[in-house]
């Protein structure tokens, strides 16, 4: 391989201060969690595909990573190598195989055999050779039948075989693919088989999809995120949990998304959960969860936003279609843009009637306080007993997280915050970057009433919020909020001036490595030029140049200041 | 879905007591691969299959977790849906789909069509269409020569069927058939249309098996090891490291084997590697390393195994047949089993001559101290050059540990190690776990002088070594090593007599989470037993039950004990 070797695209390399980098929040945030109780969980990287295939909606199903299944599966699947050469389509493969081997031996014969006890026996046998590929006894029978029935059709075909010259010259492979792919599979029999099988559930034709062929060589998929394998988690272990569950979960998702500026195939998800609990103090923790991150992250100005889908679902009533409370919520988050003229002409052309724009004229002018905007609320949604259900859940967060006081983010109420819709039942979060850097979100969550009833286990709320590790560490870069400390590897380079003196100076790195100073030797008795750049470029700061007398001449490389120092003052200088 | 849900068989599931002990292990790895210099990067999950494919032997290839390309891959490389549910040999898609528009014109006409016109016709709008997916031209060149020069066989076959009144009879599908599947694959015109395509380089046959398949469907793979990565991460990245470059990498890999005891198909590796040096000073630091690791996990009794690929090759040379090393090794590894006899017994059967056997008699009786057994080894390997720089290189490396002293584990000469013998050219490492737990090797590495050869960066020698983290995992939990503080969670739980209560002790955990003491709120005013019964399971061991006038009744759950504090005693108490 001469060409420089790449990486798929959306993946990414990390650097040594990259990956510092990252653990730094990575670490911020572990601590939070466990702080607030959340304990730490971990599930494979792929998951059986019937756990996260129909879990995300038939784009989310595109854009799971499914994984071949190893070994030699297409031989595998079709029987043995001669068939795989054939051709693909299994249920073929299965008649085909059958019919081969019966119109071999009677063709081959001068008697007349009994075609339908051939038939039989043959079939037996091709089910034992296939079933446990086709897993499906009422299409075997259904083949039986539907030979049997047509037995007359197979006799005349084999005369035929046996009167005609032309044929008989050839192969037998040539005869059988003359009757059994010419005329079984076109004649009209070959469309009431067609139509047979129609009846019986089986599609020939669209049996042989990619979709068909995926499920075939594949049985296992990348995790798409980190909720599905947890509810599946909870589901799995229900009885070693002790509900309520407050679990984090760090690890990277995959998705076969088409990559751009910022998104990629490969990042991680920092989730923290509870389920089995409704409380609404676990909707307080999280936004003091987020808040005590972001602080501790240094982040000033970070908005907490919160809405309750059962608000959303109190407007979707006042304006007198739940189907378009998307539209709605997205025109009226323009507001600022384009003005409330502009947001209701966008809602009429939408087809939200002037009446019920009537009926939401406060949430034009939805200014203030979050007790302000909730008593607007209050008025707007008098008639909707979910949407007053919202507004209590709301006013007990907001109030609680109110009275214990947040240590540097803003929690805000809105209203056309209407992530996660098909999902969240309560509760939506969304954290808003500083305004002074342009970036979406940098975290969300909500609470789901049904996490686990998707594997069978009921009434298990859920509530979590996710923090998007990507744009966090874009925010700390831009704001310069990196403290200096994390990319700050080896702390003193020993130079290295042969064997004897290489030794002397491994002898003190072996000391100062036992109290915890990050220490090297340059490996090579290279030119000292060589070896001084080396510390440069690698931002060590210090360097041990000679060693005479048990004193150290240390260099410090950014001021270049030089001293002779003792072993006890070495020490005392890097730690 | 009714069932419970499962996980792949080979992959686990980390309860949050799990993730801590691992967390455990890797932070002392984490800590003290820096302390020795080394920088942490990270590589993505998967990489394109050409990076990974061919490294590992075929074997490897095999249990490599290959991720199938998104999208309708299987429609597009057949060209459209007709021919998707034909046939997946590319090849016979390309010529049957020219030849069969070609026969239908033909056999339709009552005229002579210029065959060899309209074959070059339809071939330049076939080539068009499965351009893309064919890629080669010679191939498409190759096919219309053959058309060309056979046609009058073709003018024959369609004139034939033109004549025969039973498949006249038939579609014109059946007629193609007919002669494109019967007569034209099994003719000995088709035998030698194959010959003349292998000659050119393609075969037919051959090309429809899994692997050829899996190429077409795959085009990116999980991770097999940390090594190739990283070899594919310097050649990708050798503008900006700065050589010698000693990186760490903590990550799953895959491996696509069968799942067994201890043997998962997911599973961490924690390595560690210079390249960019030969110097030995790195292997004497690796070995400080294993040991400065082991020590603060508490493992007594480690034994860092040492070995020199070039010293095996001189042992090789002195047997007289490099072929026959591995069976010597592994004869000589059962000393202390079957005795001298009983060695000599087995190598003298696998071939090895009596003559070779005197020549190592040293080997038989090869104890003492190291430096007593690097003696032996200079007699013994005397003719051998490549011997006898083994020797050397051991001989420093050796010494130095020894004078420079380790912590805890030992340091042995053992020649029977010969892991990684396909790639190691220098030092062989492996550790074994103390005698008292019956675990293999709980780590390994050596030195590669062509790590990054593959990718084409030449004389970039690497030295590294890994830690077995599961196994590391079982030997701590056998010898009950895991500190207690590794595992306890939350520190105190408040109960949950209802709202007002509740938001007083939300403000007394907010307090506390701000002094870094995991702290939590039962989240439901649920029956005070219920509530206890949680902390208990959880082991959370203090309870606050009631808080009056300022103090806190705090109860130690394993004691019993139960006092009354103030909120300054409280903090005192759990910190």
């Amino acid at each position: 391989m001469a060409s420089k070797p790449s990486i798929p695209k959306g993946t990414r390399d990390f650097s040594p201060i990259e990956v510092s980098k990252r653990n730094y929040i990575i670490s911020i945030m572990r601590k939070h969690f466990e702080k607030y109780g959340f304990q730490p969980i971990e599930t494979p990287s792929f998951e059986n595909s019937d756990t996260l295939m129909g879990k995300y909606g038939e784009e989310g199903d595109r854009l799971i990573f499914k994984i071949l299944d190893s070994g030699e599966y297409f031989e595998k699947a079709t029987g043995d190598k001669y068939l795989g050469e054939k051709n693909f389509n299994y249920l073929n493969l299965f008649t085909y195989s059958a019919l081969e081997d019966l119109f071999k031996r009677v063709s081959d014969s001068e008697e007349d055999l009994d075609l339908e006890k051939l038939i039989l026996e043959d079939l037996i046998e091709s089910k034992n050779r296939f079933f446990t590929y086709l897993k499906n006894d009422s299409l075997v029978n259904y083949v039986k039948q539907f030979i049997i029935v047509n037995k007359n059709y197979f006799h005349n075909s084999i005369k035929i075989v046996k009167e005609n010259t032309l044929l008989k010259n050839a192969t037998f492979k040539f005869n059988f693919d003359t009757f059994y792919v010419g005329n079984f599979l076109k004649s009209e029999i070959y469309a009431d088989f067609l139509n047979g099988l129609k009846e019986n559930g089986f599609n020939l034709y669209e049996d042989l999809t990619s979709k068909n062929l995926i499920s075939k060589i594949s049985e296992k998929a990348l995790r798409y995120d980190l909720t599905v394998p947890f509810a599946r988690y909870v589901v799995q272990h229900q009885n070693e949990i002790e509900f309520p569950f407050k679990r984090y979960q760090i690890q990277p998702v995959w998705r076969a998304d088409r990559p751009q500026k910022g998104r990629f195939r490969e990042f991680y998800q920092c989730d923290a959960d509870v389920v089995g609990s409704t409380s609404l103090w676990q909707e307080v923790e999280l936004v003091q969860l987020y808040d005590s991150v972001f602080a501790e992250l240094g982040l000033e100005g970070v908005t907490i936003k919160i809405n309750n889908r059962k608000i959303l679902s109190g407007i979707a009533e006042v304006i007198g279609a739940s189907d378009k409370l998307i539209d709605f919520t997205v025109a009226l988050d323009k507001l600022d843009k384009i003005g409330e003229d502009g947001v209701k002409k966008e809602m009429i052309e939408k087809g939200i009637s002037e009446v019920a724009l009537e009926k939401v004229q406060p949430l034009f002018n939805f200014t203030g306080s979050i007790s302000e905007k909730i008593d607007k609320l209050s008025v707007l949604l008098e008639a909707s007993e979910e949407g007053k259900k919202g507004i209590e859940e709301l006013r007990f967060i907001c109030d609680t997280v109110s009275k214990l006081g947040l240590l540097k983010a803003n929690l805000d109420l809105d209203v056309t915050l209407a992530r996660g819709l098909n999902y969240y039942t309560g509760a939506i979060f969304e954290v808003s970057a500083p305004k002074t850097v342009a970036m979406g979100s940098i975290g969300g969550g909500g609470r789901y009433d049904d996490l686990t009833g998707i594997f069978g286990l009921k009434n298990m709320s859920g509530v979590g919020i996710s923090f998007g590790l990507d744009r966090i560490y874009l925010v700390l870069e831009e704001l310069n909020l990196f403290p200096e400390t994390v990319t700050t590897s080896t702390k003193v380079m020993f130079l290295n001036f042969g064997e004897s003196q290489a030794f002397e100076a491994m002898k003190v790195i072996t000391e100062l490595r036992s109290k915890n100073i990050k220490s090297e030797l340059y490996p090579d008795n290279s030119k000292i030029d060589k070896q001084f750049k080396h510390a440069e470029r690698r931002n060590i700061p210090y360097v041990v140049k000679e060693i005479v007398d048990g004193k150290f001449t240390l260099k410090n490389i950014l001021s270049g200041n030089q001293t002779a120092v003792s072993l006890e003052e070495l020490i005392l200088e890097l730690q």
